[in-house]
């Protein structure tokens, strides 16, 4: 399991033989209601224990816009921020040859039907910038340019960070970047 | 001196007084040299053995973008990215009332000298996001707005970084400073 090596393991283990029997099977009943009860919403793919997640369902939420991640973990951590009011898309992934990911295993289709069928005004992809996502964020604009608008967040200096300590690459970027002040 | 604690300052004294007095002598030399050497630019505030630095005697650089920054330690790193070819306008620190350091303290004035009688098409604020460097962002756009062009570095998630373990408020102005996509 991820962040857990041996001496953690063997921490768990020794404190799960010790705690009473009930706990221990409590424990484990909950591992299986999550395994059964949580799969991925019909619409956009974020985990969910409805067909249809509370965001895709939500009609509060600003159902124009579109914000592409490749993970359900990108969707909470932007859920978070309390500053986006639109609809999520999760890919799945990024599209990774060297690991034999294409687009097609990936939750792309779905997401060209969404743009098509629904009234999408814009689309936000919001994919880390790594080699992969790169190469993720420009398959999708070629695919969704022709039926909507497609943006991509904003790459740059981290609140807090200091330019002296940023690398060339963030700064480059941070000055191609730059916007006009109001 | 920073990043020297008490450890560090025993060990450099240790190493010195085993070296040969010559050596000793030579490195007393060189600091005196550099202190009187080196003094700040005429135009830009910038470290400079000349009175005027080669960055501002550089004929081949854009002389209509001036990027103002807080430190002369941020001119390097921003020169470190070989993408920016403009001039630059070192302040000497941030607006900080706090330290008793207003706009009076700070290279502003000879700012807007430069501004009102060169042709300058645009100023690009590159100062890294504190409380201080905010205000002092702003207080520079008030003052140069009327006679120029003004723009700030992009703030956003930095290269190679997850949306995951980006903090909510540099995932919100990442998502603020999006950008329509080529």
């Amino acid at each position: 399991m991820p962040g857990v090596g041996p001496k953690t393991a063997q921490r768990l283990a020794l404190h799960l033989i010790k705690r009473p029997e009930k706990e221990v099977q409590a424990l484990a009943q909950a591992l299986i209601f999550a395994k059964q009860q949580v799969g991925l919403c019909k619409v956009c793919f974020h985990l969910s224990a409805e067909p249809i997640c509370s965001i895709c369902s939500n009609q509060n939420r600003d159902r124009t816009t579109i914000c592409v991640v490749a993970d359900s973990r990108d969707t909470i951590a932007l859920e978070k921020t309390r500053e986006y009011r639109g609809l999520y898309h999760v890919l799945g992934g990024v599209i990774s040859p060297m690991d034999g990911i294409g687009p097609e295993q990936l939750n792309i289709e779905a997401l060209v039907r969404r743009i098509t069928k629904e009234q999408i005004e814009e689309v936000i992809l919001a994919i880390s910038p790594s080699v992969e996502g790169e190469t993720t964020t420009l398959y999708i604009n070629g695919l969704l340019r022709p039926f909507t608008k497609v943006t991509r967040i904003a790459f740059g200096l981290p609140m807090g960070g200091d330019l002296e300590y940023a690398d060339e690459v963030t700064l480059a970027r941070a000055l191609e970047g730059r916007r006009e002040l109001d």
